[in-house]
């Protein structure tokens, strides 16, 4: 018990319980820690190294592709090198879907019973599209949101390809990626009902450059689905200076892409004990696939590096924290949370073990915000958490509920607490889902701040013996 | 003549001289319509709206294509629409060079005797390559230069894929582009000499996206070439990653390039009268291909439509200026100056028809210098054109001669003065042959900028009765 007044009714019930971190005294051991971790993190080259050697020597790790499975190897061999005390893999089934050819063209007028190609479009397939079995010549029919199409006539829509052209805002929070990413998600089923021969989806994407974001239809939409596939923010510019003027605009579309059977890849885990035998472990957790596009270092290779290093920090002090730090590289998240979903259903018995669990999935730019979500007995060290996370330039709103990650978030429902470090997404959906998504994108300084932040939690959390949970769920 | 005290030798000279323009006085009437004019020019539509129509309706036009036949059409037919006196074709022939497939990975180790894709790069087969006659296997050797590779001994080389690293600087005048250009122009020589299998370049470009930048091989080199290739920026940072670790990195090559007999595509002119049957002409020009990745909307739709739009704007003025504005919109630029050297070639018996030239072939952003090479008796009209320029923020370099651009200056070269506006480069070779070059880079104000600044020099020229050349040749 430490002898300072009781200020705040958290504080003074957290007091009254068993308490790891007298709040706001910095110079106490654990602060000192805190701040030797940050400063190391600000300067340390962990993450940025673990994120090149990732991004250089495997690439594209498409959940069921060849990239894939060496992304597993290199995650079981780069956790055993980092000195993890346990190393493990967990396999995670799924459909496997494949992208052999794609391209499309807007076509001239015919002439002499033949088109000739005008322009190339710069397109890439809607991740759960059906193949088009062949080039495919139909009249583009526009509408600037979903909502319009699902208001349209079928007669209107009935052999055209539908194209939405509906543009995502740029924001800080990424807000602007729900409002627009039902074309993608929905659009191919409402096509369909409608009788189209195909959608064309301008990018669910921030940036004006020559390249698609691909990305996953709904997996939970049951029913028909046309060939589907986004084209670029230029593109779509382009197409719409050719709809507006009025004259029928024809498009060939040839998508060779599809499910091929099934897949098996791996969660793959790595845990550092901590200093007591607790049988208790906080939860750090990254989606270890990728889109096929790119190399994945913002989705998601800037996770799996921060929650490596981060843990490896931690675990290299001289006296661990309390608690084990468990790292989980998630499969295939991009094709449905398949990883995630996995290991909620497998460790849904276990969770008493997880003391909180947290996600990093939104690129590498700078963390602004945290938020938690854990019992009123670990508001004590969510707050000292806040505290030495301000200084890293990171606001606590403690009214915001944490999310936990599309993966970890799997947890999250079943009860675990969470804890959200937000990154600034407004240069995320640039890059999200695009053959851009590499490492030059990535800014080191911006990296080692999320590492510095990632320690925090990391030593924070495991280091307390406070009760964070379980929390209700909601029915 | 005024009244105004001669302040400058070349004032006092031109004061001596016939004079069109007495310097400075700005509210004279020319120095109304200039102002006129320009003030229109700052809010008219007409050179963005011929650049949509190009982009959108034409899209990539490279020399030799389907694409560059319809963009003779749309010239001439737009040039019709906008009340040219005269417009007419004149043709020109070049080796025509396809492009029909493009790929490259970074393979994996041989294992069970197979390699499979690691990682697929973003490539472009540089103009003029060879194909590589089906799919290439052959490990990387990197050099930081040309001159590097020019030292190396034929044993480094031999049967190798020659991986060119070297990094364009991003300036605001586009020197950068000079200093690394060769090795593309003189690599693919250099490369076969040494007894490479192929060359890789890192792209002459200054972004960090996954859009190779292309271009021509030399054309005056003679003797063997490998097949070739430029890298996007990051796909040759991250090749970097791999060749600095030290292991051996193969790569696979598949080019289905190269040349395919002759074409035949046109030199597009348009003319307006001028009010006087002096039977001279100012000559404006632009190229009207473009490379095929992208719609040619920087290089050279912008020059095209800033030409087109300033002729239109000053014949349609009240009084039109005393000579003729003849413009000229150039055929296949990119793979050689076919159409530029074709007309000078045609052409050098009219040569002093031709009052001045100039250019527009660097974008659409600001024009902020104004370059001259004229005889001394027209110094009052550069002055005079000077001086209005300096109202759009144009500065005049007297001691630099004008270069007259790659077509425009093939008369140059032949005696005929040129004028150069120059823009800011800066952005410019962020996008220069790539798929990115498309009307949403170009800033509408910036093109409106321009195309005062083009009202100016073609009103100012063309109505001009000083003697502006010929110049002397060197020899």
């Amino acid at each position: 018990m430490n002898n300072k007044p009781c200020i705040a009714l958290v504080t003074c019930l957290s007091a009254f319980l068993a308490i790891s971190f007298p709040v706001f005294a910095a110079d106490n051991e654990p602060g000192k820690t805190v701040k030797q971790l940050q400063a190391d993190a600000l300067v340390s080259d962990l993450a940025w190294d673990t994120l090149a050697s990732l991004t250089s020597e495997v690439g594209p790790r498409m959940g069921g592709s060849d990239g894939d499975l060496l992304a597993v190897d290199w995650a079981v061999d780069n956790m055993q090198k980092l000195g993890f005390d346990r190393v493990w893999k967990e396999p995670v089934t799924f459909p496997r879907w494949v992208r052999n050819h794609e391209s499309a063209a807007v076509m001239s007028a015919e002439k002499d019973g033949k088109r000739i190609v005008v322009q190339p479009l710069a397109i890439t397939a809607i991740g759960g599209s059906p193949s088009s079995n062949g080039t495919l010549l139909a009249e583009i029919t526009e509408f600037d949101s979903i909502e319009a199409l699902e208001s349209a006539s079928n007669e209107a829509v009935k052999g055209k390809i539908v194209f939405l052209s509906t543009r995502m805002r740029k924001t800080h929070d990424g807000a602007g990626y729900g409002e627009t990413v039902s074309n993608r998600s929905r659009g191919p089923f409402v096509a369909a009902e409608k009788g189209a021969a195909a959608l064309l989806i301008r990018s669910v994407g921030t940036d004006n450059n020559r390249l698609p974001h691909t990305g996953m239809m709904s997996g939970s939409l049951q029913g028909p689905r046309v060939p589907s596939a986004a084209i670029s923010n230029p593109d779509a510019d382009n197409l719409m200076l050719l709809v507006e003027k009025g004259a029928p605009v024809v498009v060939q579309l040839d998508l060779d892409v599809g499910f091929d059977g099934e897949a098996t890849s791996y969660n793959v885990v790595g845990e550092f004990n901590g200093r007591d035998d607790s049988g208790k472990h906080i939860l750090i957790g990254a989606h270890l696939d990728s889109w096929d596009l790119g190399t994945g270092a913002v989705d998601d290779g800037a996770g799996v590096a921060l929650v490596m290093a981060a843990a490896k920090m931690v675990a290299d002090l001289p006296t661990r924290p309390r608690n084990a730090t468990r790292v989980v590289l998630y499969a295939n998240e991009e094709q449905g949370i398949y990883g995630g979903k996995e290991y909620a259903r497998k460790h849904a018995e276990d969770l008493s073990g997880f003391i909180v669990g947290a996600e990093s999935d939104l690129g590498a730019d700078r963390i602004y915000r945290l938020k938690a979500s854990t019992l009123p007995t670990a508001q004590i060290t969510i707050d000292f958490l806040a505290h030495h996370l301000k200084a890293l330039g990171i606001v606590y709103e403690a009214d915001k509920p944490a999310y936990g990650g599309a993966d970890v978030g799997q947890m999250r429902r079943l009860g675990m607490p969470a804890i959200d470090l937000n990154q600034d997404a407004s240069r995320y959906f640039d890059l999200h889902h695009t053959a851009n998504d590499t490492l030059d994108k990535v800014n080191p300084q911006n990296l080692q701040q999320n590492l510095a932040a990632w320690v925090t939690l990391v030593f924070i959390t495991a280091d307390s013996t406070d009760t964070f949970g379980p929390l209700p769920v909601a029915e």
